[in-house]
């Protein structure tokens, strides 16, 4: 039995130093450093690459240190008779939560108008609506989604959202499944997408979306860098359907220097820092789900293989 | 019996035609187009320049269309003896604290850091703390400053606030008078001046604040160009004291093009667009005051002229 940890740079030793700390018991292996594969039962993986977990024929858990498990379901070889859970965390969805927000105001109160005109040293004033004029789209509803849709509306915005299935949240309009699509967007002024990245879902950011918008309207997407028809994305700015797009996930990351989205004008690339679960966080969720497993207790926050999240 | 009114540009004539719809019993006539001086009883003013009053002898009420009446206290000739009443509105602060958590949130997320970063096509990802750990401190609570902290609040920020006399609001630490200046400047990592300007708040924003503050502040202050000392502003940015600025309101507006403001890095310029009283709020309390003061009943929203707001 033992555990190897393929973990995100950004947090240098910290995180591995954690998770032996909270797991004094367990044989804690930071990749690349495997020993014997046969001894893996548990793997946690920060990015999953395809066939990593082909050589382990003895795992018994999958955890991801993210929300989003789509990297893991593209992996022709994943073993799904193995059950990967994820993080669905408050502290994770608050900084996501954090993120929109940022980005909303950002958009809503013209920001970028503001800083353009003080780069020409240029007094340049603008009327700005009240919040409670402007209608905010959020498309999906987990643990992120409502959780951004409930401050949206504190700070009253006008606030729908869309999801698979219907969902009821106080001072939000829900839309759900395919056929509210349509009226959902035709509505929407600042679209969010905080959807989980399936076979449904991807691409649904294109130009079938954004021509279902208002005119002018901006797009805000932390999700899934699959969710995005990148060059509709770009058309869609080019003739003003969208006024600005904050996109922070991409399908290759970092984004190259020569991509065309660093010097489009009205999108605003930020390098996939929306959110990232914090280090107590991954290891406290990841130290209960050990101890759920050794325990023969049911793990917390599995992903159902069939619905992709 | 007449009414002179003194009204931002920026309406055109909407303002104006709004406040004649609303009075069609009054004589209303727009400045520079006086008539009789002695005919004016009730003066509308957006923004106040010395001696203007001095030629109508008959004033009964003069009304500010904005938030802020400092202009009119610092008048020698103000008639102090005329009742000045000032616009106190619902939306007219909440569109203040959309300024606010704007700029909050733009500085919590290092967005000037990911815009700079984009500007040279380089991915440079950087952690970013949950607003849960970040204290900020607001001054002033007035309507604004309430508002605005619950806002902060709901958000999940630590809050606390400084006011003139003790204050209690759920979620918000308070601290009150001159003597709880200092420990509550020296928690606070993000500093919103929402003061009223007066005798006692004037050049607030200088050296000595902002030295109490943590290494590595910010400050957003959308009040007044009087609270904030210039070049003691220019020096704390220049020293790392603050990390950045955002000022909305100057001494002399438009800012001038020359103003060392527009190119002083981590300072941010606004032309005082963080909040305007909608012209369905100023029509609105104008009238209403405009009755009370025919039918001899009590004004509202009327300044102290003692406290100076």
């Amino acid at each position: 039995m033992a555990i190897l940890c393929r973990l995100h740079a950004a947090y240098g030793d910290d995180l591995i130093n954690a998770i032996r700390s909270a797991l004094p018991n367990e044989d804690v292996r930071a990749w690349p450093d495997v020993g014997n594969p046969d001894d893996i039962d548990i793997c946690m993986i920060f990015r999953m690459s395809r066939g990593f977990l082909r050589p382990f024929g003895h795992l018994r858990l999958i955890s991801s240190t993210g929300a989003g498990v789509d990297h893991f379901l593209l992996d022709p070889d994943l073993p799904r008779d193995v059950p990967l859970v994820r993080i669905i965390d408050a502290d994770f969805a608050a900084r996501m939560a954090d993120y929109v927000l940022s980005w909303v105001l950002f958009h809503h109160r013209e920001v970028a108008h503001f800083l353009a005109a003080q780069h020409q040293a240029r007094w340049s004033y603008k009327p700005i609506r009240s919040a409670n004029d402007v209608t905010v789209g959020v498309m999906g509803l987990g643990q992120m989604g409502r959780l951004t849709c409930g401050r949206l509306a504190l700070l009253g915005y006008q606030v729908r959202a869309w999801s698979r299935t219907p969902q009821v949240l106080p001072d939000v309009t829900g839309f759900a499944g395919p056929d509210a699509l349509t009226p959902f967007l035709e509505g929407t002024e600042i679209l969010v997408n905080l959807l989980a990245l399936t076979q449904q879902t991807r691409g649904i950011l294109g130009r079938a979306t954004f021509d279902r918008l208002p005119h002018g309207a901006v797009l805000i997407s932390p999700a899934r860098g699959g969710h995005l028809v990148e060059q509709d994305l770009l058309d869609a700015l080019a003739s003003g359907r969208l006024r600005a797009a904050t996109i922070d996930a991409f399908p290759v990351e970092p984004l190259p220097a020569a991509h065309p989205f660093w010097h489009q004008s009205g999108l605003f690339v930020t390098p996939h820092c929306s959110s990232t679960a914090s280090l107590e966080t991954i290891v406290a969720a990841f130290a209960e789900n050990v101890r759920r497993l050794r325990a023969n207790e049911p793990l917390l926050n599995r992903v159902d293989y069939a619905r992709g999240y």
